[in-house]
């Protein structure tokens, strides 16, 4: 008798995946499974099985059946670099930056983290959560299914603990998961601009402790460049979050090239994100620590900064590398990972393989959610998305319009807009 | 007594808009209008007026009322510049380019424009209609309610008819306006590759005049390019199309500088379209002839093309520039105009409202139709959309996602994707 399921999928042209629960590296990035003629089985929030439609209809009974209409079935999106939590959006300063205001001409007018700053602190906890949710929202309607969500415009110990309790509630009533990021790390408060060691020593004595005390994040980021922390700075800190339980992440080498990349590898961080100007060393170190290099190929663009990171010699060195957007409001205001994927494959390179499993398996492993989310395979959380594109290819072929037509998150539609 | 009218519109935090029926050129393409407070009244298929909220609804009693919910009316998009007729995509042929193959050996695998010439010879009309119908619908999703609709992959007499009633075809059943441009001169077809004079004669000859008898394209376009059409081809082309009763539209100096912009000039065309090769020259023949430069700044992006076209040099020299997608299934695979003024923000650094202009009613000016769409003012026809974002100049400043909410073509709503 057959099996009686929560859910079938069926009628997609191709069902496509990384699999495994380790980042796939090097030539193994591009090595997805692509099952055409095939159905897929969903029971109690995770995938059953994947397999040729006539015996699946043998096997299961399903409670309902979504029919792909010619698309393309892919895994959640995994969003693994995002500043989620704002309170003001910043398109003065990009007209501005985009009419040829430099960075310090910006900050003088008030842009720049600072005005961010600004706005989440005058903000209630209340006003932050209804914009993240809204947020979220759209996250969903894209495709991405699990978020990473930094703190990191509030920089006191009130308004960091405020932002984080902000992505607790927020992933507490919505389909997204969210990885909640400490980065108190993120630039220097005013009050502290003339004296930054004690801002450093309130990070290790006092926010570190208090944000593990509380369980309110997983992560602990750092924005490492001459300019806000050094090296002997970010180091401290790291080492005193990873003394504390918290898992490393790193912003490096993103505008100059410091060695960012190097620390990450000596302290075993779990990513180290933008890299544009990593040197060769710096790409052997995380190499051989194993550390997920997390790309963001829009932010250059959006910022007009001519380096590009070198995907491409990451993958031949036998990097896993994951992408990301960095959704944030003055670097980088998109919230699309197929965004991401036409420009990684314009800019990096990438293959549209490629792509995928960096903007799924490689980005879940860099979470720590390598072995629940971030490929189709049976005993995964059931984050699936349906694409209304003849061929998995399209996701960078395409620009500009959201391809995604249903959403499924833990085994539930959340988002069905397919015209029929 | 209040007067009757089908549709109001209100709540929104901005109406924005050029005015006019002429191209804005130089400065005059920022000058935009914003309202605040405003609302927008519509009857029979056109705009009525625009003004504060309170008279409006006394003077006014609308059938219909619609709520922007604090988002920003804007007119419909005008893309000025499209490929829309083609019967096979090529994400094949993109991965190869990103994955490094050249133009040349794209072409020895089967790829380029005679892929997509392959493509729709062996399509039927009814197939090409469905196709089509379908990219209309992703334009109007995304806010496109006027395009320009070239030929250009049939490159024979038959098939370029073909296309042309396909245009004419789809264009009847659909709230989207389309503008037919015949584009025989895109490329020499195979059977012609060894006698090109043979294959100009026969444009000359045959094609044009069959085309202008049917009346099915108001513009004769050509690829002005030194391996497809030179100059002298061009100019005989074109003076016969001329001659015909066609508008003329070139493509020219997108590779190399040819003077293709200083022979649009000459002729008294109505846009030269690309342009990122343009010389001084050039640029000041346009200025001086009021030939509209149609600017694709997505086309050298996606094909990896590092010159990019001196807009704001054209906009110093009092050009008056649109904005298009070039949507095609080789160069620029999108339909978004947002996507585009992004990028023209980024690349070109013109201001959201210079994009706004650009992406209105100077591309309806050069579609010959800046007295009927392109701007939100009394008597013209009411394409007018609604986008859930805060500020105009978030067409710019966020990215990857559809703002575009509400699209009202001809003064009737064909899509509202409001959640509430």
């Amino acid at each position: 008798m057959a099996q009686a399921i929560d859910l079938m999928l069926r009628g997609a042209r191709q069902i496509v995946t990384a699999t495994g629960s380790q980042p796939r590296a090097g030539a193994g990035l591009a090595a997805i499974e692509i099952h055409e003629n095939a159905a897929l089985a969903i029971d109690d929030g995770c995938i059953l099985e994947i397999g040729p439609v006539a015996p699946m209809e043998k096997r299961y009974q399903a409670r309902h059946t979504l029919d792909a209409e010619g698309g393309v079935i892919v895994p959640g999106f995994v969003d693994a670099h995002t500043h989620p939590v704002f309170a003001t959006t910043r398109e003065v300063e990009f007209e501005q930056r985009t009419q040829g205001a430099t960075y310090t001409e910006i900050s003088q007018a008030g842009g720049g983290i600072l005005s961010s700053v600004r706005g989440v602190r005058g903000a209630s906890k209340e006003e932050l959560v209804a914009r993240l949710l809204l947020h979220l929202d759209r996250f969903l309607d894209m495709g991405t299914t699990t978020v990473e969500a930094k703190s990191g415009y509030g920089l006191s110990l009130e308004d960091e603990l405020k932002c984080l309790e902000v992505i607790a509630l927020a992933g507490a009533q919505h389909p997204v998961e969210l990885v909640p990021t400490f980065l108190g790390a993120h630039e220097f408060p005013p009050e502290f601009r003339d004296r930054r060691g004690a801002y450093v020593d309130h990070l290790v004595q006092d926010m570190l402790p208090a944000v593990a005390e509380r369980g309110l994040a997983e992560y602990c980021d750092i924005f490492t460049e001459a300019h806000v922390f050094g090296l002997d700075d970010s180091r401290r800190i790291l080492e005193r979050a990873r003394e504390l339980g918290f898992g490393l992440r790193l912003h490096v080498d993103q505008l100059t090239p410091l060695g960012g990349a190097e620390l990450a590898a000596e302290l075993g961080a779990a990513s180290a994100d933008h890299l544009e100007f990593v040197s060769d060393h710096g790409i052997e170190s995380l190499g051989a620590a194993g550390v997920v290099p997390v790309l963001c190929p829009l932010v250059p663009l959006y910022l007009r900064v001519e380096q590009e990171v070198p995907g491409r010699r990451m993958v031949s060195a036998g990097l896993a590398p994951a992408l990301a957007t960095d959704f944030n409001p003055g670097s980088c205001y998109t919230q699309s990972m197929p965004e991401v994927m036409t420009w990684a494959a314009l800019r990096l390179r990438f293959s549209a393989a490629e792509c995928l499993t960096a903007s799924t398996l490689n980005a879940a492993c860099s979470l720590g959610r390598g072995a629940s989310v971030g490929s189709l395979e049976p005993g995964k959380r059931a984050n699936v998305l349906i694409l209304d594109q003849p061929d998995y290819r399209h996701l960078c072929y395409e620009f500009g319009r959201n391809p995604v037509r249903v959403v499924i998150a833990g085994g539930k539609v959340v988002r069905d807009a397919r015209r029929s």
